[in-house]
């Protein structure tokens, strides 16, 4: 056990060095990161559409797309006319430092106020991994169920925000509400909650207005 | 990056070992075992529950219940008088060959025609450990979306049957349900698929009648 211990702790140094490079890099450059984390299908591309559309008037937007395979997610994007690279994991479980670094050539970002990075679906090893963001956001999606804080406790206590997604499914599937917020502000008592619906647009303009604020903090500096 | 594929061939390596000799055990005993994966909250515990329910007057099972932390799934199992064994992986994102083969001596696999074991949560990394099971099931859930087999194929290629679960949101969520059987059916033409609610109980006989025959066939061998 103990060398594969160590393997492990290695690799995490070697992507804490590539990741606070990066965040050096976005610190200069004024480029507000976000890492978005999720189970996949809670929502992730659907909030960055929603998200994209209500900020991209006000900020240049970029964004890192990370899937095992494939580039859905980044055609999506690319149809909002926002600059896009896809990152393909091959089969990898979470995106690292120095993927993240590997995609910049590949955007401009001297041109850039806010990057959004959209990991690979998975609520566990994403969070273990530092891409130099200024912050991880995570959404739960209602039909995951209430017991997901629980259960996946990392993920919780890394993110800044939690966006609760698939509102309107709530008469449909069986969500506590009330005990998913306990039991993720239990884990993580500084944790930001927006209850969001990306299909009707319900509690979206909360969330846009707060990321606007964290933005402007940031190029106000 | 040479030293890190090697030493995860290393692991996998030294996994498929220790699967092997679980899979040699299974077979001596005549214990049908089942791998679950999904992604978090498509359903894993609940299409046990009703399994169990439908089965357990047939076959005798057990269940092992891999999670990072907690035991709120293995509680829902011994409700139902069965006997289950908890793992916490501590952080990591699947089961392994050896986690299986230290759950064991806590069930009586000897009285055992049915074991299954649930999964973590995640639609990467437990696709590609082998823990000496008869076959992997996966769930996807109407929620998470049609695009699922493109952006996790070797979940979809590894598995013998698909369940389909939650159709009964169906009216209210965005979701291909011929496509997701079309991408499916094209990475693995042979994939049985089955779709049910584990919350309204639609289809759910298909699937057990289709399981119960796979285990009478390995019990008359």
């Amino acid at each position: 056990m103990s060398t594969k211990v160590t393997v492990v702790k290695n690799v995490l140094d070697a992507n804490d060095r590539l990741a606070a490079e990066n965040r050096t890099l976005f610190a200069d450059k004024k480029v507000f990161v976000v890492n978005l984390m999720s189970s996949p299908g809670a929502g992730k591309t659907s909030l960055l559409e929603r998200t994209i559309q209500e900020l991209q008037g006000t900020w240049k937007i970029g964004v890192i797309e990370g899937d095992i395979q494939d580039t859905y997610d980044a055609d999506r994007i690319a149809a909002l006319d926002i600059p896009v690279v896809q990152i393909n994991t091959g089969g990898a479980c979470h995106i690292d430092g120095n993927m993240v670094r590997e995609a910049l050539p590949g955007l401009n970002i001297d041109a850039m106020d806010l990057l959004f990075v959209e990991n690979v679906g998975n609520l566990v090893c994403p969070a273990e991994f530092d891409i130099g963001e200024e912050m991880k956001i995570m959404i739960l999606s209602t039909p995951e169920g209430a017991d997901k804080p629980a259960k996946y406790p990392l993920m919780f206590q890394s993110s800044t925000a939690l966006i609760i997604n698939k509102i309107d499914l709530l008469p449909y599937v069986s969500f506590d509400l009330e005990k998913a917020k306990r039991d993720a502000l239990i884990l993580n008592p500084k944790l930001l909650i927006f209850e969001i619906s990306c299909k009707t647009g319900d509690g979206l303009k909360d969330w846009t207005r707060w990321l606007n604020e964290q933005i402007t903090a940031l190029a106000s500096k």
